[in-house]
């Protein structure tokens, strides 16, 4: 079950002693907003927008505030206007239950483990890997770059926890739900991944998962070959404003012959978008939207890194944000 | 056919002397984005998200560029970030033939016509008064409060063009298309209103459309008496951002026994709001949001001015936003 730790959140706006305060929700902790407001006794506004990440922080829309509770991700440190308090929410599930029911599948593959998860399962990490080591595993759970707070942690735009211990590891274990985090750590690392899911206990290894994507990328870069104009969408999100990639791959393209516009905008839909016509899109923002949204866009969406497999024969690279 | 002043664009934007220029573009003009960067040489960013009137200006989201050109809206005099140029797009259809076909209609309501419309027709104005008055009526042409930049010029939020000739006239003439507007009018005066479609030459009484709206809008407002949670949504757009509103509608809500949030956010839709569970919403934006919208939400969702219907009984007034 999901935790916030109320203590330590009145504790913390005790020190700051402000008058309005902001709240900030991903959408998987909304219905706790009202929870969370009617506890506090200060003057309350909630952000009613869509939240994806520690970058994506609503500091300049609540800047009248005097600070802001950001729950449910660990924080990266960007520069905000007003003071920020990142409030972790964890889940308090036992990952050594479905360790110890799938230990089977770890075992033909090999004995160095890299282990990972996302901040939700952060404070069980130790448990897991306390019982793999008792089970006879090596463990590496690696050090992150800047945007990464725990050791072990990985988010969709971020893999440094993985790529800085590939070389001590025969594969990942990542510990959470859904394809995207551990097909990223697999095309990071070119290492087998394993994706064990602790709410249904199974296990999966991701190779066959890892094909399918880069079949359907690759089919999708093929297609903006052909593209004359490139709409390269920088996201007004704090943490996902890569101005500095749209720059560059603006000038790949026109070196290319090919057209390209730098668009901003804080929400990306393909209905935003449509109006301007063009032939294909750089997501200049979180790498998940390409990957994630292709089929609700009827242009092709490329991450910033698959930009170069345009005119190029290389490796398949995942895309990623490195500094903050 | 909508006319984008070129000339007239590329002279201001000479005695700005940028190096980055922002666009912004209405969804009906985004097809033109391309054409207009491609003129320019400036280093062009285009705002990719919904703009929807010189209340929504990217300021602040392109607050990096050295100018902003915002196409197809009359200014609304808000304080930016960085200099403003609107660029009002016009359409040049004649308004004297649909008005010719359509005289008798007005003939049986009477001789004192309140002349009025949205800004793409203002240049064209003029000539359906003179004509109207070679025809025999009196013209009345309304000033408006600070909002509007156009005699006869009315705006989703802002119908002081009529109100302020109200006691002049038989009814109005509204020249455009669509209800939002000319319901506004009748149910801000009192007045019967014309609408005039240009395009397809067609005049009609908005009577029983009043009745149905207000039929609607009565529904609506009976369900949210059995609300118990009620959000106050504040728009961050500019010129939408009626945080005094929400304030006092806080207040006034909580007199009822009721309570209430105030939530911020740029793009007010159902998915967002969905996750937060509220039993109504209040939309402290754009009035054309809760009337034009109703249909995509489960929950009632009110306008600034209908919050006072809950308790009392008194006439139904639009909501409208009287300052800057």
């Amino acid at each position: 079950m999901l935790q916030i730790d109320k203590e330590k959140l009145l504790e913390e706006l005790r020190k700051l002693n402000p008058k309005k305060v902001g709240l900030q929700f991903p959408e998987g902790l909304k219905s706790k907003a009202i929870e969370i407001a009617d506890m506090l006794d200060y003057e309350v506004f909630i952000y009613g927008g869509n939240t994806y990440g520690a970058c994506d922080v609503a500091d300049e829309e609540l800047s009248f505030c005097d600070c802001l509770i950001h729950f449910g991700h660990a924080e990266i440190p960007l520069k905000f206007k007003i003071p920020v308090i990142f409030m972790e929410v964890f889940d308090d599930i036992d990952l050594v239950p479905p360790l110890k029911k799938n230990l089977d599948h770890l075992e033909k593959k090999g004995k160095n483990i890299g282990l990972t998860t996302t901040v939700q399962h952060i404070p069980q990490l130790k448990n897991a890997e306390s019982f793999l080591k008792s089970s006879g595993f090596n463990v590496y759970i690696g050090k992150g770059t800047e945007r990464i707070k725990y050791d072990g942690q990985v988010l969709g735009c971020n893999f440094s926890v993985c790529t800085n211990i590939e070389d001590k590891v025969d594969y990942f274990l990542y510990i959470g739900t859904g394809y995207f985090h551990p097909l990223g750590i697999t095309l990071n690392t070119g290492k087998e991944v394993f994706l064990m899911d602790p709410y249904i206990k199974k296990i999966e290894n991701l190779e066959h998962e890892k094909t399918k994507l880069l079949k359907k990328r690759y089919a999708v870069i093929e297609k903006a070959k052909d593209a004359e104009k490139f709409g390269l969408i920088v996201s007004t999100r704090k943490g996902q404003y890569r101005m500095k990639e749209a720059l560059y791959i603006k000038k790949e393209l026109e070196n290319l012959g090919k057209k390209a516009y730098i668009f901003l905008t804080r929400e990306i839909s393909p209905e935003e978008l449509r109006g301007f016509n063009m032939d294909a899109y750089v997501i200049c923002a979180c790498p998940r939207i390409a990957i994630d949204d292709q089929s609700r866009y009827e242009k092709p969406i490329l991450t910033v890194s698959e930009v170069s497999l345009i005119s190029q024969t290389k490796e398949y690279e995942f895309d990623v944000i490195g500094g903050i």
